[in-house]
C-alpha cells in the first residue's frame, strides 16, 4: 500500500526512481508568506548530488529542479508545493544482467517477492536517487526553521575505523565545507578520505556514521506517546537507505551508564538549561532547549565490484554475480544533505504541530 | 496535537495515565474472527506488572484488564476492541513536592512547558505505566501473527557492562523465563541482577539493551520510501520512555565494516535464504524472510534516591531534590514486555498493509 | 480495516455496540486547560437519550458517562480523554430469531457478508446507540467552541410531509427545548408528533430533516482541495447511521438558481459580511464568517414492526419477518443531538488546524 | 494545514492552480501490475477539457498529460504515479482587476483572510482547473475498477427547472456522449442546452444536478462508523468545487417517506438483491451489491458578467464589478467527469480497503 508521504501537518509526498522519468516531491501543508525559490532548493540538491569529488559516483546527473506549484510572486502561497527533477545520465544497460540475480545487500530480492512486477533498473525507487525527494522536502522546511532561527547540520563523525574527534559546535559547519568527507574533524578527514579511495580501488566500499545537529530548536515539540520527537526522528532516519541504527543524545552508551551520570541535571542561566546534554535533547519525547543530537550508523555500500554468490530467482539455482555500474564507495558525506532534511522535516512538522509556526500563514 | 494512535490499519489508540482513574486502549482494525479472551490480554500484562521479583518497584498493582467491545462469542466481531485497566496502588503524595521541581532525565519540565496544565503525579501520561496500552495492543498482535506462526521475542543482553553470551533461537524463550532479568545468556543473569541490586541499595539504577527478535516474518512487509519496516520498528521503540537507541541486524557495528563484510550472500535453501543475517531481516526497509532483529538501548531509570541538582520553576532559582517514591532501579526486564508488544504491533499492522492477513475477516 | 476514528488534530475514536458491555470514545488532541467534567458529557448525553419521551424507544438506559483519563484537577490535561457508558437494559433475545434473516433498511445483511463473524443483536455496532461515541466527542468538542463563542444548534425542518416555517435564528434554541421532536416550529411541531405517534401505532415509522446551525464560525475554515469544511461536514453527516443526504445553505434549491440569484452579494458592516446566505457560510470549501447552515435528510427508521420479505442466507430462499425490540418511529428528534456533536467535532477539529485554537494548550 | 490528499491507502495529492506552471497529481498506493498509459489518463481528462463545444468556457488548453513515475514497461510498478498537465493558455490580466474585490459566489474573500499572500488569478488553487488532479487519479482508479468489472458513469439529470426523465441504466452512457449536456435524456438534453445558451447570452449562470453511478460494485465496502462508503462519498463530492448538495438512494426523499416505502426488502436472485433501491446501494454505510446512486447539486456559476456588488478590502467599501474572462454558464457537463473520477477514487480506496484488491500487487 501507500508509504511515500511523510509528516502530518507539513506533509512530503515523494516520487520518481533512478531509471525513470524524474523523481520530485509534494509539500503540502506549507504556509502562505515564506519566501521561496529555485534556487533555495538547488543549494540543498547540490549538496548530495554526485560527481562532486574524487569519493562520490561518476554518475554526471546536474539535478536541476523545478517548482511547479504552490508560489507566487516569490512566496508559498499556502498550496502544495511540487518540484521536480528530471533525470539525465541514465545507463540501464548494465542492469538487464542483473534481472533476476538479486545483488546482495540490496532490496532486489524484497521488492520482487513484495510487488513481482518493477523497476529493476538501478535500485528502482529502491535507489539512493529517491532521496531526492527528501532533500526537496527539507529545503523547504530549513527555510520555515530559519524563521525560527533553528540550524540543522550533519557531519561525518566516523568512518569504517577512523573516528572523528569532538569538534565545538560552532565549528562544525565551517569545517564541513572543507572536505569532500564533510568531516569537522580535520585532520581525520583526510584519513578518512585515502581510506575511502583505497577501499574504492579494491572494488569494496565502507559505513561510517553520521551525526545530526539541531540548533535553536524551542522545548516543547514533541507529541506523547506514539509521535514523540524522537520516535519521529528515528523513523526518519532508519528510513534513509543504508542506515541500520539510529541514536539519540549517549545514545546506545546510557545502556552502560548508571542514573546519576546519565541525568542531565537543570539549572538556571536565562532559561533552564542542562549542563550535560546525555538527553540529545529530549526528554520523553519532547525536546528541552538544548541541542538536538541524533546520529545513524550507515553500512558500506552494498554495490561493490568484488564477485558475490547471490541466486538466480528464474532458475532458484546458487550464481554469482559482479556488479557493474557506478558506486559511491561510502555514501556518508552524500547523506549528510539526506540527513539534515529528513530532520528538519520531523521539526518543521512538530513545530506547526505544536503551535510555534501558524498552519495557514507566516 | 494528538499523538496516542500508532498503526495504519491496525490502529492502536492508548490513554490514562500513572495516577489517574484508568488505563487503556482501544484497538481498531482488528478483523474479525480472532479468537481473543481477556486471559490472552491479561497474559502479556503481567509480564510487565511490577512487582513481581526483588529488581522491581514494589507499587502493587493487579493490573487485571478488561475488554469492553469488539469481542462476541470469543472472537473478534471487526468493531474497535477497547479494553481497560484501572488504577488501584496509587500514592501521590510524594509528588507534590516535586511539582515545580522538574527530576533530572525525567519529561516534567518539557510536559511543563508544552501544555501548562498537566498530570505530574507519577510523570502522568510521561510514567512507564502508559505502556500498557502498547501492551493490550501486543497482545492482539500476537494473536494475529499466531495465526501466521510469527513469533516476537525480547530479552536483556546488556545490563550496565556485563554483556550477555549469545544464545541460539531456540533457547531464548526457555532462557528468559527462568530468571528476573529475562536475560538467555543464564550465567550473565546471575551478575545482572548482583549489579541491580548493587545500585538499587546505592540509590542508583542503571541501564541496558534489550533485543527483539521476531522469527517466520515473510518476505515482503515494509513500505517505501517512508513507511519502511525499519523505520516503523525504530519509530515505535524509540518512541517506549527512556529508549535513547535502536538498531536493526548489525546496527551500528555496520558502520565499521566493508561492503563485502556486511553484505548477506543469497543461496538457494528450498527457498531463498542469505548465510549470515547483518541485514536484521530487513533490506531496503522491506523484510527478507530472514529472523527479524532489532536492538534498543535503553537508560538507566531517571528516578534516583541520590540528591541531584535541579531547578524550582516558580522561583526561577537552582535548587536540590531527592526522589522519593517507588521506582525500577533497571527497568529493562519489564520493558522486555513493551518491545515485544510494540514489535508485534507494527508487524500486524504490516501485515494487513502488504495482504497477508485480510483487513475485514480471518 | 479500522475506521472509527475522525478528526485529524481533534480525534476522536469511538468504540461498542448496542447490545456489547460498554461503548465509549477517546478524544485525543484536546488542548490542555478545558475545563470539563462528566457533566458536560452528561448533560449531551441526555439529549439523546431513550425514553424520555413517547415518541423515542422505551429502551431504558441511563447512559451514565464516567471520564477515565485525560482530565486532572477540572481541567483536561492534554492527553487523550477516554470516556465510557455501560450499557444496562439489554434485551438480546428477540434478536436471536433475525440471526439469518437480513432486516430491510437495516445493515445485518452487509455486515454478514464483510465480516462473517459479527454481533448481530440490535442492530451491534450499526445501531444507533454507537452515537453515544459522537456526543460524548461532541461535548468536548462544544467546550472548545464555546471559549469562542461558537454555538451549534440542530433542529428539525421536516417529519415526512409536515415542514415547519422558518424561525428567526435566536429563537430556535428556546423553541426547540418546548417540543419533543425539537422543532422550532411550534404548530408544526404538534403536528408532526401527531405523524409519529399515529405511524408507531400503525407499526411503520418517518423520516424527516434536521438542519443544524452554526454561529460566530470565523471565516477562514477549511482546507482545500480536499479537507474542505463543507466535505467534512458532509461527511459526518452522512455517515450518521439512516442520513441518506446533506446540503449546504441553498443546498439542492441552488441546482435550479441562476448565478444572479445564488451569489451572496458583499457588503461592509464592520466587517465583511454577504446579504443573503446562499452559501450556507462556506465559500470554495472555507468558512466565510456567515452562520454555517447544513441539513441532513434523515430516512424513516428500517425497524417497523409490519410483516416484511427478506430472505434467510442460511438456506438462501425468500421468507418473511417481523421485527420485534424496542424502537423510535422516527428518529430525527434525538438525532439532532448527534447532528449537533458531529458538526462541533469538525469545526473544533478545524479551528485548530487553522490555528484559531492552539494545538497544545489553551 | 495541508489538505490535498485524499485516500486511506489508494492516495491521491494533488497540486497546481489555474494561472500557475502546471497542475497535476501523485498518486500513491496503486498496487504494481496494473496497465497504464498516458493514453488511460488523457481519455478521462479530455472529458472535462475546456472549449469542446458552445456551452463551455473557450479558454484554449490542450490539457496534455504526462507520467513521470511509477510506470515500467506499460505496468505500473507499485511506486507513486505522477503525472502532471502544464497551463498554456493564461490570461492573468483579467485578475489584476478584481484583487481586493473578491467575486460573490467565489472564494476569494475566504482565501484572502485565510492566507494573506494568495494566487488570486483566475480563482488559483480554488479554481475549477484543480480537478485536473481529481481527473488523473480517477482515470488510474478506473482502471483498478476495471479489472473487477466496476464501471462509473456520472451525468446530468438537471439544468435549472429542466428535469431530466428517468433512462435504463444500460443506455446512459451511450446517450450522455451523444450531447454536449451530457444528459441521458435525448429530449431534455436539448432544452437544457438552450436555456444554457440563453443564460450565456444574459452574462449569467445556471446550476443542476449530477447523477453518479457505480455498477457491479461488491457488497462489503464501507469501513463503520466514521469511513462509511456514503460518508466517504458525500465528503469527495461536496468537496468538489459548487457542490452545495449529496444525495445517496433516494435521498432527500427519504425525509418524506414512511419505513414501509423506504426499506428495499430483500430477495434471492442467485444472490441476494433487493427489489427496489431507495438505499443506493449502500446500507449502514456498507455496500449492499446494488447499484450505487449518488447525485450532487450544483450551483450556477459564480463567475456571470453581469455587474454585482462587492467590497474592497483594502478601502474597507462598498463597491461594484463586472467579471470578465472565459467562464463556464454551467459546469455540470464538465463536471461529470470529476464526479466519476471521484467516487472512483473512493470506491478502488475502499475495494484495496476491503481485500477485493491486493495492496501491493494485481
Amino acid at each position: 500500500m501507500s508509504g511515500n508521504t511523510i509528516g502530518k501537518i507539513f506533509k512530503i509526498t515523494t516520487f520518481g526512481s533512478s531509471h525513470g522519468t524524474a523523481l520530485g516531491a509534494v509539500i503540502d501543508g506549507c504556509p502562505a508568506g515564506l519566501e521561496l525559490s529555485d534556487r533555495d532548493i538547488q543549494k540543498e540538491l547540490d549538496k548530495r548530488k554526485p560527481g562532486t569529488s574524487k569519493i562520490t559516483t561518476s554518475r554526471g546527473e546536474t539535478d536541476e529542479v523545478k517548482v511547479l506549484s504552490g508560489v507566487f510572486k516569490g512566496k508559498t502561497d499556502g498550496t502544495p508545493i511540487a518540484a521536480v527533477v528530471y533525470n539525465r545520465d541514465m545507463n540501464s544497460s548494465v542492469y538487464e544482467a542483473l534481472k533476476n540475480k538479486p545483488r546482495p545487500g540490496h532490496a532486489d530480492y524484497c521488492w520482487k517477492t513484495k510487488y513481482g512486477h518493477y523497476d529493476y533498473r538501478g535500485g528502482g525507487r529502491a535507489s539512493g536517487r529517491t532521496t531526492i525527494g527528501h532533500v526537496i522536502g527539507g529545503a523547504i522546511a530549513k527555510k520555515l526553521l530559519k524563521t525560527l532561527n533553528i540550524q540543522v547540520i550533519a557531519h561525518v563523525t566516523r568512518i569504517g575505523n577512523i573516528d572523528a574527534d569532538e569538534v565545538d559546535l560552532d565549528k562544525i559547519q565551517k569545517n564541513i565545507e572543507k572536505n569532500a568527507v564533510r568531516c569537522a574533524d580535520l585532520k581525520a578527514a583526510v584519513k578518512m578520505e585515502e581510506l575511502i579511495l583505497d577501499l574504492k580501488e579494491k572494488g569494496d566500499s565502507v559505513g561510517g556514521i553520521v551525526e545530526t545537529i539541531a540548533l535553536n530548536v524551542p522545548a516543547g515539540l514533541g507529541e506523547p506517546v506514539f509521535d514523540k520527537l524522537d520516535a519521529d526522528i528515528a523513523g526518519v532516519l532508519m528510513g534513509i537507505g543504508s542506515v541500520k541504527g539510529v541514536e539519540i543524545g549517549s545514545g546506545f552508551k546510557s545502556s552502560q551508564m548508571k542514573g546519576s551520570e546519565m541525568n542531565d541535571e537543570f539549572y538556571i542561566d536565562d532559561t533552564v538549561k542542562t549542563k550535560t546534554n546525555n538527553s540529545g535533547g529530549i526528554l520523553g519525547g519532547i525536546s528541552n532547549g538544548m541541542p538536538l543530537i541524533a546520529r545513524m550508523a550507515v553500512k558500506p555500500t552494498p554495490s561493490i565490484s568484488l564477485t558475490q554468490k547471490t541466486v538466480d530467482l528464474k532458475k532458484m539455482e546458487n550464481t554469482e554475480i559482479q556488479i557493474k555500474g557506478r558506486h559511491d564507495p561510502c555514501i556518508c558525506p552524500r547523506v549528510t544533505a539526506v540527513a539534515e532534511a529528513s530532520v528538519a522535516i520531523i521539526i518543521a512538522d512538530h513545530l506547526i504541530r505544536s503551535g510555534f509556526i501558524h498552519p495557514d500563514s507566516l
